[in-house]
């Protein structure tokens, strides 16, 4: 060995040691880079076990135990933060706010009493608060508002329950919307517990147990979320048989001749329409597109590194970051204001159809104060009657409009030129009796002077429209 | 030297050598993908000079010179092919499919004909063919028509240009709408070459030149694809000044007492709307999104290796995959469903309104043959000018409403509620006058039908209602 050879060649160890050191600090850093990204420790639970939940479990905080994270966002709904984009009461009073709707509800509760929804945190006691239950209610009107609903069915069998007095479990449904409305307690998958969807989806032919589960994120919300009567003066019933459009839903009451109410100032058979959300979502863009109710209302939340779906349920202009702008690459105040774009046009076009449907009903009025038949008003009640249901289904379904901003509007629409024919009929009919002037409209600019009108007419002392 | 340490080395150029053979081939491997990619070769064009083309060259054919691409699809424009989702006539003859335009336009040329357009490539024959050219027409109906205008204006200053007879131009002025109107001949960059778009932008307080690329791949369209009136007889005005809306164009009409002609049947003032493409297309989520009309209506292109701008300008459910589904990765069949649903609303709307309106037109002259005045039936006019532009609006804008369905739904519920609210005024009115029935609506169910009862308003001989 020459010491020139010996100086310009390493030894022969030299080489396959730095490839296993390299080697080796690569691994450890790819453990480190996954250790960060997988964020496990964060994601650990406490080394407790997972407790059996029992089948129809009504308490929400037995469901909690298991899943804190759920449970504790859930808590939230308690929170009464909503939207006054239209200004207002906070929170929200149809009654004072637009004293139009006293008069268009005279006969019916619903004139004594419209607020904004809470939240479902909420649902127990607000149902048992509100004036527009009475004695007369059935538990039908529970259906919706307690977990502990599905397990009275099941004990005592559905039909029974809902043709129980509401009145009778007052103090004994105690636990307000929440896990078990949605949840299988063994599985956590999602599951349909109120019969009436499941009846609606039979009368339309569908098998709702096909739902894959990105419908299912739609359809537990559409249990409740829906247009619904009361067949038979009691058993919940969804009126979809024909479809899930306004003309459908219309079609299908007609040929049962289904009346909610006779309206106390134009005695036209009233039909109440109760926030057909599921049915206005799914004439949308967002239905179109696949997104289920729970992608924006309940969207995906990331505490530490679990993510999950946030059961704070709310409006996604509340949390705009995490249902809108996931999507809709927009700055929060762009998406806003192209919300309320749209919500502003629905609401103005519900303003001009309460309008005419208002005054619709004055005019049947005038018409019988002047001696008109119900033969002779058949016609304008049966346009009336129509119009108002349009105009319901817009204006009882949440969102403004949004769910389906063509779609509304163009119900809206209808329904003031329906109205509007309505008083042309009367007009024709006061005109053969001698009368050309227009009826003498009350003044409806505050709620107190539309109670007192509404009164009036309810009590039978109907102040003079000729 | 040992023959031991020999065999275990490799000579010292072998690394060397090795890492500069990998160096080579690596370049000349990036070479070739390189190639592959950027598709030079097809992208090359013939080794001939640019023509220069002169300012206000009218000729397209000079342009396609320099531009085969795009001048062989912008003559596709010849073709007729037009889509006919709603069945009826084929190309497209309104009064034919739809009579109660016969009577709408009563008293004014869009009554004896109204075709869909065909393609730009049309546009001086058919100026020069249509019905609704007489000899009282001005040269302001040449604006729009050929790329000779811009150098007329030119040369005999611009309101001289719309001053002078129609007539005096045909067979002078001969080249269709084209690469001219929209392009600066020596940058190809975008410009505006009619005076009405830059001055309505004045108007609104705006400069036109401020505008940038994406949006001047919009307003070139917009020279032309808006409403517009002729001030003072022929100067091509966009009513814009307070803004783009329904309601502020109506109130810039009504401000200026502006007609465009009294209608046969209600001696109503009727303003004419002219297809209002960019105004609605700005209250549409395409707009909103900054989503440009060439985008979908003239979508890029990929011929070889070269990517253009599509200059055959047609409907973008004619082109689908190369215009909706660039950004909507749908089926081609969804898309066109998804248009097509919200379209067939807009149509039903729309001829929902149209139904009032017509029943408008005679309650008014009903009570005109009952004796009423102008000063009794003048409230009623103005509900039924304002109802008429609203439903015109829309009607005459290109495509179904689809650039912003829920503004055109809104328009029109608004226009069939305010014509229904006229002929309310209008029973009352005949009601003072004694009468009660219903007018006697004549039969419009075919354009012969139709044509026979215009006529008869137009001689001054109507149809007696009463």
């Amino acid at each position: 060995m020459n010491s020139e050879s010996a100086k310009s060649r390493l030894p022969l160890w030299v080489g396959p040691a730095l490839f296993l050191l390299t080697t080796g600090v690569v691994v450890l850093l790819g453990l480190l880079a996954f250790s960060i990204t997988e964020r496990r420790w964060e994601t650990q639970r406490p080394a407790i076990a997972i407790q059996p939940i029992a089948e129809w479990e009504p308490d929400n905080a037995a469901w909690g135990a298991n899943y804190p994270r759920e449970y504790e966002r859930y808590l939230l709904t308690r929170d009464d933060t909503t939207r006054t984009m239209f200004g207002g009461s906070f929170p929200r009073d149809y009654l004072e706010d637009d004293p139009r709707q006293v008069l268009l509800f005279a006969g019916y509760p619903f004139s004594k009493e419209y607020r904004q929804a809470r939240g479902h945190y909420h649902s127990v006691t607000d149902v048992t608060q509100t004036k527009r239950i009475s004695a007369k209610n059935m538990s039908s009107c529970w259906t919706c508002k307690s977990t502990d609903v599905p397990k009275r069915m099941a004990e005592m069998g559905v039909a029974e329950f809902y043709a129980t007095p509401f009145s009778e479990f007052v103090g004994k449904i105690t636990h307000p919307i929440g896990c078990q409305d949605c949840h299988d307690p063994k599985t956590m998958n999602l599951r349909i517990t109120r019969p009436a969807l499941r009846e609606a989806f039979a009368a339309m032919g569908k098998d709702i147990d096909q739902a894959t589960h990105q419908e299912m994120r739609s359809l537990v919300c559409a249990q409740c979320h829906v247009e619904y009567y009361f067949k038979d003066g009691s058993y919940v019933t969804l009126p979809w048989a024909g479809g899930l459009g306004v003309e459908q839903i219309i079609a299908y009451y007609d040929a049962l001749s289904f009346t909610d109410w006779t309206h106390a100032i134009s005695k036209t058979s009233i039909i109440k329409s109760q926030h057909p959300d599921y049915e206005l979502y799914s004439a949308g863009i967002h239905a179109y597109g696949g997104v289920a109710c729970a992608d924006c209302h309940m969207p995906y939340r990331t505490e530490g590194g679990v993510k999950f779906t946030d059961h704070h349920v709310q409006s996604p202009l509340l949390n705009i970051a995490n249902s809108c702008a996931v999507c809709h690459r927009w700055g929060e105040e762009e998406i806003r204001s192209r919300v309320e774009a749209i919500q502003t046009k629905v609401a103005n076009a519900k303003l001009a159809a309460e309008d005419v449907l208002v005054r619709a009903h004055f005019d049947i009025a005038a018409a019988m104060q002047a001696g008109a038949t119900d033969e002779e008003l058949a016609a304008a009640r049966k346009l009336v009657r129509h119009a108002q249901y349009r105009w319901d289904f817009v204006s009882s379904h949440n969102g403004v409009g949004f769910h389906a901003p063509q779609e509304c509007t163009r119900i809206l629409g209808d329904s003031a030129r329906e109205a509007q024919e309505a008083r042309l009929l009367v007009a024709r009919l006061l005109a053969a009796k001698g009368i050309s002037a227009e009826p003498k409209y009350p003044d409806l600019s505050t709620r107190d002077r539309a109670v007192e009108v509404k009164n009036a007419f309810e009590s039978g002392q109907p102040t003079n429209l000729l």
